[in-house]
């Protein structure tokens, strides 16, 4: 815990670090051996498993589920609500805001945008950049604005080839509309 | 007011709030009843009307005015300069910055980037992600990067029918390269 | 140095300007007359030169060097590793992970996301949001997702004609892939 961040929940697991200007609001829960980086915020509702990387400057909103080691690049960015007004009259209900879920070993790349509402399957991989409005299968690979799949992703984070196979010696199989293990 | 912001402002209205290490320079205009999120920053010179929201991860220059009610996301990111140059004998003239405003109701979704010498219109929704490079109509609602027009915005925040209608009941009438309320 | 900045390197040059909730590591190296912009980080193992202009919310990872008088706009995002997996059993070594190199001169718009293992050449121009996926030549003006080159830019940061001249007066020639001054 760096002396500049601010911790006011008691749902922190051990060896989870948290730096400078990053803030885990009472009533956030963060596994453990996760890493939130500086400047991140954690609000109250929004949840973190194990061994979660959080870089630079990501907040992560009630309605947000990131599953264990999920990878979150700096500057990614989540939402909870599909269309925000400020007036008092037209905000969205509390009970209409739609939950994100990334699933265990998920990567999100740098700058990339999260619409609510969506998926991100396990081990799947949002490219720098991207902005996700649907879900994505498992190991999948997305890019572009919007994010369209562009390949599949290892558990390793590289690509695979077209029968499935990655440069590590790891092979897959189509599972549902993504991939599993071979 | 958050002990860990900074407010130097004397034009902060009542009720605004001002969270963990953002910042509001001396200069800086912000109305009643905003909401300041957190590691945001309001440059002297910047005005925001009432009741605006700015999300965390914000900075808005001098050159910014965002009037009332809007509605700014996380990690959405302004500019005043068209040509930005550090090295000195190539910096832009301060008087050919060139202003942005975001008109009463607005919303600019999470991470998108508005290029400056635009005007976002009245109750405008710029999606998730979008580049904005031109001016956008009252109502408009525009994505992807250029941000283009995909269609139009209700009050509440949702995508009109064809016949300019929301299944909230409200419905619509052009109103010079814009709409206004039917 | 602003007194709730962070400043741990012993290698910050003259005239150097660091601003509130930003952090220089200790190994960082930063150089004379630079601005490191509010919220901002330089990690330990980032290099920058002389006359650099950081704006806010921009994190400079170990692997980054970033030449004289660049421009660094807000919120822009580098990164460091092309394959980054939480899972430690998945984790790119730290050998290869890709450099980054930003030259002499070069501006990077608010909100572009820098993909590691590029060169953006000296006196290039990045536009706002683009998502830089490979080398950008020298002059080389690129925007989009993912970056393409659109035109060149003037060392006053201007597009240049078809006949490669600007109408500040400046006229260039091919060099390589990219311009020099003519």
């Amino acid at each position: 815990m760096h002396p500049q961040g601010i911790c006011e929940s008691d749902e922190v697991g051990a060896g989870t670090r948290i730096w400078a200007f990053a803030h885990v609001m009472k009533g956030a829960r963060v596994g453990a051996s996760c890493n939130v980086g500086e400047g991140s915020f954690v609000e109250a509702g929004a949840a973190l498993g194990d061994g979660v990387t959080v870089k630079n400057g990501v907040a992560i909103w009630e309605g947000v589920t990131v599953e264990d080691h999920a990878f979150l690049g700096p500057a990614c960015a989540f939402t909870n609500d599909r269309a925000p007004r400020s007036h008092p009259d037209f905000a969205t209900p509390r009970a209409d805001w739609q939950p994100t879920r990334v699933r265990t070993g998920a990567t999100i790349g740098a700058n990339a945008t999260i619409v609510c509402g969506t998926t991100l399957g396990a081990w799947s991989f949002v490219a720098a950049g991207a902005v996700v409005t649907r879900d994505v299968p498992d190991h999948g690979l997305v890019a572009g604005n919007p994010a369209r799949r562009i390949g599949w992703a290892c558990h390793c984070g590289r690509g695979l080839s077209a029968e499935l196979r990655c440069s590590c010696g790891r092979s897959y199989e189509p599972a549902g509309d993504g991939l599993r293990s071979a």
